[in-house]
């Protein structure tokens, strides 16, 4: 019979931890060596009340039962307290002059129309036309021909077109471009609007409780993907958004501010947007999954 | 408009943190800064990588969906990680002498029968006997004559009565009892028996990942209550049960173990049992609970 240490206040983590078998993998028993020391810390440090721990367990309770085949709302809590961003941060650490990458979000669809380059993808025909074009390549500045740019964005009034299948047509402000012989692309789209993650359950209520609002900043997604280069999920962002430094789920760099013009050659607005690749080898591969 | 400091991986919780209102309690904002702080702490420490995140998601899922209104799923997985003994000890440090504290547990019932000093509980007649006597007093020795001590345990199978409705007798293995005009006590059971914790659901799932066993150590519950005084929830743990040094809930506590002996005078065992109480007033009362 092995003696373990028993449980007190002041050993209470090395009593917890103490207890993981021989054959747990050694990833598996770093992470929740970690996990268990923070949360007792949490306890600690704050001088938690019962009260309060049996307030965060329902709190945990209603947001696991908020989830749906439709709703991930473990994923919502975790874009608000910035954890996903931290965890796209962590795993994709780029050099120098490469496009940052940003978070994916839940309205991406696989499939979009390809479309001639300068395609105006406003299908509703609403909002202010906004031309963006540019050039990807790789860090270096040489032409990528043939890149892959998908692109997707809400509506004039905020809204993905799979979030209005009865009054958007499919694929409203969607469409996939390919790079030309010099790397460049563009197309046609209205001028984005900030909008809210969805705020009618136990995330909605902690952001109230937080005094915070729960508005995404303004911006139009892309995933990037050339061969032989590390795809780049990321946005753009306009500058002139009133939301664009309080964004919800924080997806903000300051390198994905865009510089939104008034077009020269015709009516609405202009973008000039770059997007640099890099090898697929030079991110480092991440830890291994505990199995599961 | 506020300008907020944009996230990144190195200010990554002053960022988050920045964005709550004028308007939020000093207290919900010291302890979500705190959560916020060491949750970012985890995922960079761990250097997690987004399969991990993944997969603690679902995990939080799956332990909310488990959760009904007879399973309490992350309430476990708090007593599991030693959370809930952490929270009962920092909610009550008592002074030297005075009876420790340890978990409530989900078994308790309000309303067990009251019965004079010595009764037998084993409504089933299973089990040794064993006849569990002793004292209740404040930690200056004074009796507190009318002290109530609700009790209760495990059949010698290692179920409680509303584990088995269909085949225990209601109140098997539960009673209450008061104090003589010494601060006297007694009554007869049988010897406690180890039992798991429910290990069907994510939790259990856990465990096994964690080369963990579900069992608790063998012990009696007790609630001791005296007008005036400070209610103890404990339990005495069983010397000899094999997993009293590795208590799935942590529940155990150096001097909560009795000693158990062979009965002089009749069949089975005996123990002798002190409980030194405090008055109610020396407790620090706890934080003030966030509004919800």
């Amino acid at each position: 019979m092995t003696e373990y240490p028993l449980f007190s206040e002041e050993k209470s983590v090395e009593a917890v931890n103490a207890r993981m078998g021989d054959a747990v993998s050694p990833r598996m028993r770093a992470v929740m060596a970690t996990v268990v020391r923070h949360l007792h810390e949490v306890v600690k440090e704050c001088d938690l009340s019962r009260e309060e721990w049996a307030a965060a367990i329902q709190f945990l309770t209603d947001t696991g039962q908020m989830c749906s085949d439709w709703r991930q709302e473990f994923i919502l809590l975790s874009d608000v307290l910035g954890v996903s961003m931290l965890v796209e941060a962590i795993n994709h650490r780029r050099p120098q002059g490469a496009t940052e990458n940003t978070v994916l979000g839940p309205f991406h669809v696989e499939g979009a129309p390809e479309y001639p380059n300068g395609t105006d993808i406003r299908l509703d025909g609403k909002g202010d036309p906004m031309r963006v074009q540019g050039r990807v390549a790789d860090v270096e500045g040489h032409p990528l021909p043939g890149a892959l740019l998908d692109v997707w964005q809400t509506n004039d009034a905020g809204y993905y077109d799979v979030q209005q299948p009865e009054c958007q047509p499919k694929w409203n402000f969607r469409g996939r471009f390919r790079a030309d012989a010099d790397g460049r692309y563009a197309f046609v789209t209205a001028r984005p609007r900030y909008y809210p993650i969805p705020d009618d359950g136990p995330v909605g209520k902690l952001l109230a409780q937080l005094g915070r609002h729960p508005n995404r900043a303004a911006h139009i997604h892309f995933i990037v993907t050339s061969p032989g280069f590390d795809p780049v999920i990321t946005h753009i962002f306009d500058p002139d958004c009133p939301y664009l430094t309080e964004d919800a789920v924080f997806g903000v760099k300051d390198s994905l501010v865009a510089r939104i013009e008034p077009a020269v050659d015709q009516q609405g607005w202009a973008v000039e947007w770059d997007f640099a690749l890099i090898p697929a080898s030079t991110l480092q591969p991440g830890p291994v999954a505990p199995s599961s």
